[in-house]
């Protein structure tokens, strides 16, 4: 009768725990979540810095799609690479900076969003700067690892506007 | 003693469909996860058609994000809904097409992507057509209705790509 009673408290216990784990609303872990997304953005950017296209790409799932402006949208991550050599020659600098994120409550798809900055070199060498937001769609792979789903730039008036 | 092992019993399939739930894999509602928000973008268009920004607007998050091209990014439905206005000219026409979606395996954040059209007249009354790309992402809200936290629009080349 002992262990009757203490099977019941144990699955007492586990079916209270494994409930509040389905009804917790969506956004009870909206504010935790982001950081990981935050970190795996600065992650991105070093491996494009120090990297080029393939340390960019490296982020990219396999099934990843680019929506960019002024040009038609590109489905996966072969062709997404074949259109970002431009981040081989050193003297391009692409660099981004989160304004917010948010993240499901099952932890397996978030987004992020903000503004970037490229820096280039025209024909005659001259620097030019060009400003942008982006949105970046993450998704947690079969293997565990995040990687970027759904990629969008656009163009901004100013610099982190 | 009847009682206790109906309740066992009872007790041991609430465990079991709650740790199935829990293991589920991210990727594993990815498809059947998709037409809700599919229908949800429907409805969307449909109400910005009949009831113009009042319509559009009410399918946006109190927290909501905008992304726009060629302008700073806006924070908050209600700022949003004062660059929305344009919606209730009735020589304009806005109409979008999602190509992909998806969601979290917890059902509570999604995102739709696609291009649009904008109908419009110029000054001279002669139409005019835009054409672009747009993100959207979906999350469910407290009320358990779906809400759009973040829309970003650019340009696309031409119709539908």
């Amino acid at each position: 009768m002992r262990l009757i009673r203490l099977t019941m408290v144990v699955a007492a216990i586990f079916i209270v725990t494994a409930l509040v784990a389905r009804i917790r609303p969506a956004h009870a872990n909206g504010g935790a979540g982001k950081q990981p997304l935050i970190q795996l953005e600065a992650d991105f950017m070093k491996a494009a810095a120090e990297k080029g296209s393939k340390g960019y790409m490296s982020y990219y799932a396999d099934d990843g799609v680019e929506v960019p402006n002024n040009a038609a949208i590109i489905q996966g991550k072969a062709n997404i690479a074949k259109t970002m050599s431009f981040l081989d020659d050193k003297n391009n600098h692409l660099a981004w900076t989160p304004v917010g994120a948010d993240m499901s409550s099952s932890g397996d798809l978030g987004y992020t969003y903000g503004t970037y900055e490229f820096h280039a070199q025209d024909k005659d060498g001259k620097a030019i700067v060009e400003h942008g937001h982006y949105t970046s769609i993450w998704k947690r792979q079969h293997d565990g690892n995040w990687k970027v789903v759904l990629d969008m730039g656009n163009s901004s008036p100013e610099a982190g506007k």
